[in-house]
């Protein structure tokens, strides 16, 4: 008998039919012998209608009322699972965030788990019955609700599992497992059976949006071994875990980054200090800054030249230009016409030829490559956006066909 | 400064509008100098989606996940009213049910408060907000949610007063006070600027829909003033309390309540012991007898009639069907055309001429009466239906014209 932790995201319960089947696919589970513990985020658009509801009252609401507010979504959804549950022989009781033990710090909207008090839980289960955990909330020490921001239901199911050290954490999802590429954009990409933590997360940073890297991080650090797999169809998924069984595999996927910007601020003085000034003031305003790339320095100056995230592009060329003067710089460009293609793969540590492969396939289609960053497991490289499609499909095509 | 309990139904906060409108009453309280504690519902029809949402999955949901379920209700228009009061520049915090310390027993769906722990309250108060408490909800001793069952809003609001010794508890509402008689059935009905605890649990018990019974039990119970007034105009309402000003009305008011049946079983030999076994019978499965009425025996039989709730009739009918030949009865005639009207008033017991004067006005207005029945502050008839609007216009131009 294992112990098993399952994962549903708002669309897989957004109606009744979806409770039902995901009400099936726990039943499933428990009956082939498993204690089960279910973790769900809100119906569907439930969320987005809470938060619009609040915006009528005030553009302005209070992050601790936001968090009371938006906490109350899960809290239907965990009702009528437990409902749907019973309701097909299969005991069950739904717990809150706060009931299940989830102890927060005090950042609402985006608080960190800071411990799991796993008795309830511990205690439901040895009941023999399906615990049914609202996802993305807790408590403080306050003994107010908060709630864990972007992606929090996958790290409360990761957190649970990590605690109960469950046997294994399925994340139920809209694709059934990770691709080497995205397959509405690359026809014959395939599905890897398995994939290491840190691939999982240079992928998810890099707009595979299967998993959200905060639940990756978290898997990671507890040995977690997740899978990712579809609701809709009952397939083997994909193994997230610390070794991948695969070895000898070069890379892992092919993806591509829309949502990016290139700045340049053009004809800065060549003297220290002028890149510290500039990427203090970007973080002091929490904006991240990605690949950087700065020329050489000519007749005194140079140009600065880096990447941030397409949301971010406007309010840093606003903070720039206003502190131009303090830099020495001329002038403010942004590029949004661009696209970040990245491969991910253990071997591109072993095999120093990968990086290389992936240049000569983008020279041999005549793309142009603006920038390169590269980590351990990673190559990405900047081109323009309306080359991007055709990039990921030659790459991928180079190291898959 | 006084300190002052505020209550508002699902009407007072069914939408944007309505919620700053709220915000509005609650800020102008504190504004002139009151430590103020709201308590909410759910907006308007908020608890009818999500028992529609249940009913959807299952017919026979669980009581503890249809109480999980329905207090998300409360949750949400807390958090928009604390949002409400903060736009407008009120200090505020919302606190769900088991934060403001409402302990309860364990009967899901229809719990009773055991104690109310005050200290989150207080302190918040202390700190100079405005508290917003979700009615109708609590824990029991397991940490799981409860609700109040009908009416528990209220509930929710004297227990507060009470527990603080509050000066004074506002039960917000669509009507702006109590009458002597329903207003849209009789145009002179006057509101009564004060009634007792008694005089109000009678004209609550018989129809007059302003206030929940447990609620004004309570508030008898603890000696809360309560006022019950509307949300939409300022004027005073009715204040509920120990002692009323105005001595010497010798009534308060005239009510109907349509939802009744009579019942009549025929023919039951006239021997010890036959009252006791209907009686028991009907109690045994929580149908409660209003008015009772045997007639003398005649040739060794009687008929015994009494009145029910009407939504009891027909569980009423088929028991006693199934049972008739263990009382020994021949026949059982149900009639739901009938109606109770009932005047309320602590002048009933110091003035005995008031039920004949009563008594007097019908025979006037040839509506015949059927039973009778009368407490010390109370006397009920019963009457044909259609002639239930006539006797209280008429009883009640007798006494107030």
């Amino acid at each position: 008998m294992a112990l098993i932790v399952q994962k549903f995201g708002g669309t897989s319960v957004r109606d009744r039919d979806r409770i039902l089947n995901v009400a099936r696919i726990v039943a499933g589970t428990r009956a082939r012998g498993n204690d089960v513990v279910v973790v769900v985020s809100a119906q569907g658009d439930t969320t987005d209608d809470l938060i619009a509801k609040a915006d009528e009252i005030t553009h302005e609401a209070n992050k601790r009322e936001m968090d009371m507010l938006l906490s109350s979504g899960e809290q239907i959804s965990i009702a009528l699972l437990a409902m749907a549950l019973q309701s097909i022989g299969c005991p069950a009781i739904s717990l809150t965030g706060w009931q299940a033990g989830f102890r927060t710090d005090r950042a609402y909207t985006r608080a960190r788990i800071k411990k799991l008090e796993t008795e309830r839980i511990e205690s439901e289960l040895s009941k023999n019955r399906v615990v049914v955990v609202a996802g993305f909330q807790g408590i403080n020490r306050y003994d107010d609700i908060t709630t864990l921001g972007r992606g929090g239901s996958d790290t409360s199911a990761v957190a649970i599992a990590a605690a109960l050290h469950a046997d294994l954490c399925q994340i139920y999802t809209d694709v059934d497992g990770v691709y080497t590429a995205d397959p509405r954009l690359v026809p014959n990409a395939r599905k890897l059976p398995s994939i290491t933590f840190d691939e999982m997360l240079e992928l998810a940073t890099l707009g595979a949006q299967v998993l959200n890297n905060r639940s990756v991080e978290l898997a990671k650090k507890y040995s977690v071994n997740l899978e990712v797999r579809s609701s809709l169809t009952d397939v083997p998924g994909t193994i997230v875990k610390e070794v991948a069984d695969v070895e000898g595999m070069l890379i892992n996927g092919v993806t591509k980054d829309v949502k990016v910007a290139v700045i340049s601020i053009l004809d800065v003085p060549d003297v220290p200090g002028v890149s510290f000034k500039v990427f203090s003031l970007l973080a002091q305003r929490k904006i991240n800054v990605d690949i950087i790339l700065q020329s050489i320095g000519r007749e005194n100056n140079k140009d600065l030249i880096f990447t941030v995230a397409l949301e971010d592009a406007e309010a840093a060329r606003a903070l720039l230009e206003e502190n131009l003067a303090r830099f020495g710089g001329h002038r403010v460009l942004v590029d949004t016409d661009v696209a970040k293609v990245s491969i991910v793969g253990a071997g591109i540590q072993s095999h120093p030829g990968v990086a290389a492969r992936m240049f000569e396939t983008l020279y041999e289609n005549n793309i142009n490559i603006r920038m390169i960053s590269s980590s351990e497991i990673r190559v990405s490289v900047l081109i323009a956006k309306e080359e991007a499609d055709r990039a990921v499909a030659a790459i991928h095509s180079e190291f898959f066909d």
